[in-house]
């Protein structure tokens, strides 16, 4: 198997500061040219190994230390200066006066009595100066050579690029928005230009104008066709940053942009100027609110949606705060575009021994997010805040928490299904077709590796002749015999229960049977007769006590099992069984910004509406397993129909199969719970099966490790949504499944609708109705026993309902009600089956 | 201008039930077909004269009567006594034993000791049978003759179709649903073959199930390729259908369909077989919760969501519901595709003369509905319900209703922009590039018709005129003249206020200014001097003291007035004046699925981020003007931004304009409660102007009959969005739009952010966060003192947070805090201007 895409291992980055740079600057010794000249001249590649300049030599130095990737800000104190110089006021109108009457004092004029005149005029030519410096600033944006950092190519390659924090993206002012929108483009202009390829932008801060923020993102990621821009963003909005006191906010010296509503008051408004405090002042593993916990991951949806997933877009996590002992909430960053995640000295603790270490929490949260394969940026890791290790330790550090994660030891581990499918997480494959298209002897090949799937079925197989009536031979009838394992295991359980037994194997693909003839010539001999043609038409000479197939999909039935078999029963005897006996199908809602792009890139518009074959690993389950309250909802992953067979009950032609295809049309509606606020982008679909007795085949997450382990041929079903649909925390998603057929054709179509349950108060009707939307009774459940068909249908009696709503609010300890609001739907998928089917 | 769409009145409709038309048939004397030949054979169209069949007697008496549509059920009760016999289980296993029973006694057979035993094969046998028959008419569906009420092509013409209202399309047994779905194809099926043009679809019953009810609906839109559906549909869910019994459920006879969990337990809940109760047993006017006034629609909502808005999908409105007194909770359909209106002869009241009229609440709501030209369905208007009147007093009382509609009567009142724009209601033009493009004389001949602008803006210069320094000589300059109509206006306001004026006429296209000369040739002789040019380069012969210009679109400045009076300020006085001398964009947000549909249906992909110019007919603006507690949100409409000219504080380059056009960026950030539930489909766009102190222009829907009434010039701008986003009731809308600019173009960006504000429990942090999502602080009041700041920026200290909280929840009579939920957003329209710009 090819490899598909990121590189195996996670990267480690360092990050230089000004100050760092500065010190550099101090200690270096420009090389004479002359002595250069002379002592080289000769030798002119020799040059690089005797770095020229200050950042030359930090980052020869930083890759000595083993950072691939070298972080460096881009513009100096020189460039915030005259920056904020042309486009705030000064911070107070006090502050303003006094600079202005230092500059008087010094140039000696104006000493008169009319001093103050003057220095009003004086103060206003300043004011107009300013103002046309950063007029023709706005005309023709551009650096200063002591304002950047690098200047040079060579100085820039490898380096990711930290913009200048202090830009307020996403300030209340609009004009300094606006100016700081000018200023970012000028300095991914000036990156571009130095052929950098990445740059971190300063995380937004403003929740209110995350979307100006976001803009501004994308408007970047256009003007700047190749470079990619990825977000900073601290994991949440930690409490200790509420204590802290907000700076001073800077003014907007810029003519006034209107009188827009959310620009007159901006400079009331209290902005810090730091995200994240860099030494926590809470404990590590507080408590901390839901909302705390997804204010930063609310703004990131606001801003990449805006940005319409751009790939060129992902984010840096910061885990500056000290994270909850419980990942729960986090888990919704695996559905992300993790790059980076940035990881201070100050994060880390000390352990008994002085060493430099991380909570347990934060471990864990790193080593789940090594699927992303992400470059960890170490940073303030020169300055010793532990007393032991020294540098190398933070590194070392970070190395191990990536050897240790469960998905770098699965992939090393063979035999497990994460090995086999190296290179194939998160790509999408189109589901086989194996009725419609005759398989190639290679893909037979891939799946007949899987050792657990047959030994499986040699097991039920070896189960269900042992318990078949003594003395009587037995009549086996592999349907579906493609390049003969199950022949090969029908015949080893056969040995192994020493039972008389004649074995038929059917195919139909021509090329199969060509190798099914010569095993049998080779191999089988006549313990087995070869039977070519379709299951759903050949003749069997004598009718068939154990029907054997294996014909499931990732979905169970997706590879119409149930159509083959309804068409190959008429030759089994009345006491006959299949095996498999029974499959089912399963859901859950997911969340993948990677499979969202991956299935949009498709080469047509029904790219969305269409199932795939995925090994998934940046994603998230996005319903969760702990009941709300309310009860309405079934688990986090929810069973949608079955399938048995042999099917006894329906009305067959002449020819012993079934008039029509109307018994193996399916529908579902599941209710699932959301715990934490996430995007739904699909569903992933699963198959449970039982072969004979309690032996079975699962792909089911929960239950696949105990029914068949380490099983390989079965990667789960992704069925995409075509519009993202934010789910918010505490919602009800309900998802509607259909399984559909004609004379030719099935398919699935899917929809899903959410919901939110809101509390309502006491006795407040009319409060009520002020505060959440239609309000749809809860059943009554002395009508309705099933918590399964426990439906929100609206005919209920508003006394019962009442009565019953007050039960549950009781039981809360709340006085209120409840109420279910609607608040969103994806459109229907695939109707019609006009994006994809599967051909009977 | 031409007429655009539908017909300007409503029309009327009969349906007749399958007793009328089996009354018809006993009381039909079939003509002789020997004495029809005789009387006829040289007079082949003659027999038209005479319908030959009940059906077409019914239909010449019902259009002697005045109806222009029929409405007719196709099926008859044997179909449904097949039908059920065949999908069916008989009601209970009790009556299924009495039934068997009485057959076996019957045909006096299996009278002896083992009887039951022969009875239960009987019952197998029949069950097969039933089954057998079941599955062949699955397989080729079909009526016989007798099954349908019309059988002829001329039966057919101008019939709207009732489908069988007893087909469960949403039955909470997943088989019945299919069958249902089987039966309704087959009716289509046959209804297409007599080339009926519409079917009217049995309403949706079950919230649980709208989804497959809707799928089905979807199914047949496709399958039936010309065929208009309309879904039947009560206006609400009344409480009254609450208080009655269910009628026994209907159980499946066909084989399962697997175990899915919505299926098992199906049999156990119950459902009403009437959707409506025909006799209100509430008063009328009762208060209706806002969940049982949405219920229905909600359903809609789904419906035609899921049938991807498609045009031949359309509502039959069921009136039979008694309406609240306040009607704002149905405004919403103002915005959905009504083409019936169904109004049973129960919905009328008798008035004192013991004549039929309809309650105060349902006249009001049936004379808003007229925007949608329906046909009212009068249904069991032949029964003397009412004492006087008879028949013809339903079908008089209605066309009193329409033409005391404001809509037919506005439309019929020459003056008002109703009547000016006749044919253009909900017509999306696209808005006029007048700097861009030169004007056809067409055009400005349309705009010089409206009377009320220029009286406007003669008043607004002959008060600048007067106000103006008594003895000083005045120079006017109208940037833009056009062909002449501000020229005239601005000469009449010099007569009136007899003061020395020179007046200048500027114009950019060339060919107006053949127009131009033309006029002052012969109207204005040396009163005026022109000057060809663009007023942002030429130059005006001395300093100006009022610039008069009309640069105003839709949204104000969306025809670059700001942009092309910047240009023309050089040439005003340091005291001069500009008239308007400011103008204001405003927004609301605008449900309309006929909007979205059209903006829809544009030649390329981006028509759905463009704005339109149109002039609103069935729309619903979803913003309330009453505030919601939270006092978060603004009022109904609210304003974006204001220019002013002239301007200031602009840095200008050596040629007087300005350095760059950064100063005429726009933002604003708008917060919109939504009362009731509804789908945002667009933003309406407004303006107003100040010509001159009080004098201005108006389009802002509260305030344009008070500041400009009857003026025609503009109607209102349209920005669509692509996805229509779902907001419940009680919601929050964030409407984020942005003014932008580069050297060539000014273009608008816009998106949408959804939440919803919920109330929590006292003190119950664990329920809280269980219930609902990311806490969003409110601010607090004493740091923050603008109510336009007062931002959900999280960054406010827990303690404030919580005191706020408190104090609003103590103030609403309720002990817990509030939460602002985010529940979905749009994705940002327009970025770059890729879709619609103006070109500078």
């Amino acid at each position: 198997m090819a490899q598909w895409h990121h590189s195996p291992s996670a990267g480690l980055a360092t990050v230089f500061t000004l100050d760092d740079i500065l010190r550099a600057s101090v200690s270096f010794i420009s090389p004479s040219p002359s002595a250069d000249a002379s002592t080289h001249s000769h030798l002119p590649h020799a040059q690089k190994e005797q770095p020229d300049t200050p950042v030359l030599r930090l980052v020869k130095e930083a890759r000595n230390k083993g950072y691939e990737t070298i972080c460096l800000p881009l513009t100096t104190q020189n460039w915030r200066d005259r920056w904020e110089g042309m486009c705030l006021l000064p911070s107070s109108p006090a502050q303003a006066s006094a600079l202005e009457i230092d500059k008087v004092e010094k140039t000696g004029e104006n000493q008169d009595d009319f001093g103050a005149a003057h220095l009003t005029t004086d103060a206003e030519k300043k004011k107009k100066d300013r103002a046309t410096a950063a007029e023709q600033w706005r005309a023709r944006p551009g650096f200063l050579q002591d304002e950047v950092t690098i200047t040079r190519i060579d100085e820039a390659e490898g380096i990711t690029l930290m913009i200048s924090d202090w830009l307020e993206l996403d300030a209340e002012d609009d004009g300094i928005r606006h100016d700081a929108e000018i200023a970012l483009q000028q300095e991914l202009a000036y990156a571009s230009y130095l052929h950098i390829q990445t740059a971190i932008l300063p995380a937004p801060r403003n929740r209110s104008h995350v979307a100006s923020y976001a803009r501004v993102v994308n408007n970047c990621l256009k003007n700047t066709p190749y470079i990619y821009l990825s977000v900073r963003l601290p994991i949440y909005n930690p409490t200790i940053l509420h204590t802290q006191a907000a700076p001073p906010v800077q003014s907007y010296a810029g003519p006034g942009l209107g009188i827009s509503p959310d620009v007159t008051n901006a400079s009331s408004s209290s902005l810090p100027s730091l995200l994240v405090s860099p030494v926590p002042s809470s404990p590590s593993g507080s408590a901390s609110s839901e909302g705390e916990m997804n204010a930063t991951w609310e703004m990131w949806d606001v801003i990449r949606s805006i940005c319409d997933y751009n790939t060129r877009l992902t984010l840096t996590l910061d885990l500056t705060p000290p994270l909850p002992s419980k990942l729960g909430v986090l888990s919704k960053w695996a559905a992300e575009s993790v790059r980076y995640i940035f990881l201070p000295a100050s994060t880390f603790i000390a352990n008994t021994k002085g060493y430099p270490v991380l909570p347990k929490p934060t471990q864990d949260f790193i080593r789940d997010c090594m699927i992303h394969r992400p470059t960890v940026i170490l940073a303030d890791v020169i300055t010793n805040k532990h007393s032991r290790g020294g540098e190398v330790a933070y590194s070392q550090y970070v190395k191990f928490l990536e050897k240790t994660s469960a998905v770098v030891r699965n992939a090393h581990q063979s035999g497990t299904v994460e090995h086999f499918a190296q290179g194939y997480q998160d790509y999408l494959q189109a589901p086989l077709q194996p009725l419609m298209d005759n398989l190639q002897s290679m893909t037979y090949q891939t799946f007949e590796q899987d050792p657990v799937k047959y030994e499986r079925y040699e097991e039920a197989i070896f189960r269900a002749l042992q318990e078949w009536p003594a003395g009587q031979r037995v009549v086996c009838c592999i349907a579906g015999a493609g390049r003969g394992p199950l022949v090969t295991r029908c015949l080893s359980a056969i040995d192994r229960c020493k039972r008389d037994v004649s074995v038929y194997a059917v195919e139909k693909n021509p090329n199969a049977y060509v190798t099914l003839q010569q095993r049998k010539v080779r191999e089988w001999g006549d313990r087995v007769k070869l039977l070519f043609g379709d299951m759903r038409l050949l003749e069997v000479p004598e009718p068939v006590d154990i029907l054997i197939s294996e014909l499931l999909g990732s979905f169970g039935d997706n590879e119409l099992s149930p159509e083959c078999l309804d068409g190959a029963q008429r030759f089994l005897k009345p006491t006959g069984i299949s095996i498999p006996s029974s499959y089912t199908a399963h859901l859950a809602p997911l969340s993948s910004s990677k499979l969202y792009n991956e299935a949009r890139s498709g080469k047509n518009a029904q790219s969305l509406e269409t199932p795939y074959v995925v090994m998934f690993q940046a994603v998230n389950i996005l319903s969760g397993d702990k009941q709300e309250p309310g009860g309405r909802c079934g688990p986090q992953i929810q069973e949608c129909w079955e399938f048995e067979h042999p099917r006894k009950d329906v009305i067959l032609n002449t020819q012993g199969t079934p008039l029509t295809n109307n018994h193996n049309v399916r529908s579902a509606r599941l209710r699932f719970w959301i715990p934490h606020a996430g995007v739904l982008h699909g569903l992933a679909g699963y198959f449970e099966a039982i072969l004979y007795g309690n032996v079975g085949l699962s792909i089911h997450p929960h239950r696949k490790d105990v029914v068949s382990k380490d099983m390989l041929s079965w990667f789960p079903l992704f069925f995409p949504f075509k519009e993202p649909l934010y789910l918010p925390s505490g919602s009800e998603l309900q998802v509607s499944i259909w399984r559909l057929t004609n004379e030719r054709q099935v398919w699935y179509e899917w929809h899903a609708e959410s919901f939110l349950m809101i509390m309502t108060t006491p006795g407040g009707k009319d409060e009520l109705s002020m505060y959440s939307g239609g309000r749809q009774n809860l059943p009554s459940p002395t009508t309705i026993p099933s918590p399964l068909a426990d439906d929100d249908a609206f005919f209920r009696t508003p006394a019962q309902s009442q009565k019953h709503l007050s039960q549950r609010a009781a039981s809360l300890g709340g006085g209120g009600g409840y109420e279910v609001v609607k608040i969103g739907h994806t459109s229907l998928h695939n109707p019609g089956g006009r994006s994809s089917w599967i051909g009977l």
